[in-house]
């Protein structure tokens, strides 16, 4: 069902309003998330979005990719950059390796600006339909 | 700043509406999620949650408790049972070690059914403010 | 085979020949690990063992309790304080949740030195025997 | 002090002594490693190395690339194929990510066999030295 290489790749605008309902499903209203004239005052001078918004966005990809039956067992997220609102990103998920026999395989996952910095970093453990 | 022990319990209620919102934000608009009647025909029976949803949650007290200066370095997420909607779980957030000197410190970080099923089990990373 | 709550406890004493033999198993053999006289120089003020000596220990306690047909998925593993040589510490295994159906576990896995100082902190994710 | 993109390979050939050794480090004298006629009647067919070996061996590549200032922070791994007593292996350690300004990156840590199987991947994260 995987096989090592397979890649999608998701290019996403991450917009004012996405961040406002991070804000109200999280219930995180810092606002450094939401207020500009706030954001101005901190170290990075605009507002920027949650931490895991990124996460919303590579579950989006990797849901869509395993289907109804496949599972997905495990994720680890570095954050390594912010991102500022208005700005686009790519999400990209890319089977590094599975495991013989088990359809449990090793998805990377990264959510990248168009500049190449990376924003989130991470590895994703799944289990492909009907394998169990 | 942290302290080994340090523990926050926070108690949600996963709504419909919150449901819908993250639908929103990932783009993640599966009718497991969202549909009712399509629900009961999987082996759920009912909608769930967004797996990653919780940790929005999650996210939402680590936030909170790290302040302006902290940084949230890393987590991990270990999905272990889903949530329906319409159900309350507890987030909970407990340091659990820290190095010496550095300011780092693990923090265990679950999303909880009231029955004590694990929904989400994990850990964190952090960095508390002026370690840098 | 493997319920919630369910804990191995190991106490082991690190000791210069573990670390001698460790440092020709992985070849590192930076002075720190293995001389006296140098490690006397350095902030230590003593030999350590390699971090990765007590991952070792970790996967001593957990593939005994695996059994022949038990998976050992992952593994993470978060470095906290170093072991001094000649020190004892406790390698602590616990099951502390379980996917329901499917025999995969999430395990709590530390070492712990007798003052209660956490060397490393981590958890594997496992699959019991015969649930593929 | 780290670039994105620094690489380093190193290749290792996994004999029965460095696992007799890895053995008498971490207790575990499962005969799966050390009985070649026990191995011929599992599925295996043949002695491999205990899966933790192989994070011995990204733990020295590591080291070594950190230097005495740098901090091994923490390191995930996934084991994927076993690896067989005799065969060659390649450790691939690459950053893949760095964090503005604090020295903290992410580094992609692997080991591969030279048909290309991955035996274990994963991820480490480190700070470089004087960063903090």
């Amino acid at each position: 069902m995987f096989k090592v290489g397979d890649r999608i790749e998701l290019e996403v605008e991450v917009t004012g309003e996405m961040v406002r309902k991070f804000a109200e499903v999280s219930g995180d209203f810092n606002p450094i998330h939401l207020d500009e004239e706030y954001a101005k005052t901190t170290r990075f001078g605009r507002c920027i979005a949650h931490g895991m918004l990124s996460a919303a966005l590579i579950s989006r990809v990797l849901a869509q990719r395993l289907g109804p039956g496949g599972i997905y067992m495990s994720q680890s997220l570095k954050f390594m950059n912010p991102i500022f609102i208005g700005e686009k990103v790519r999400v990209e998920i890319e089977v590094r390796t599975l495991r013989e026999g088990k359809g449990i395989g090793v998805v990377e996952t990264n959510v990248v600006k168009t500049n190449g910095d990376v924003c989130v970093k991470g590895e994703a453990m799944i289990m492909a339909a009907k394998s169990v």
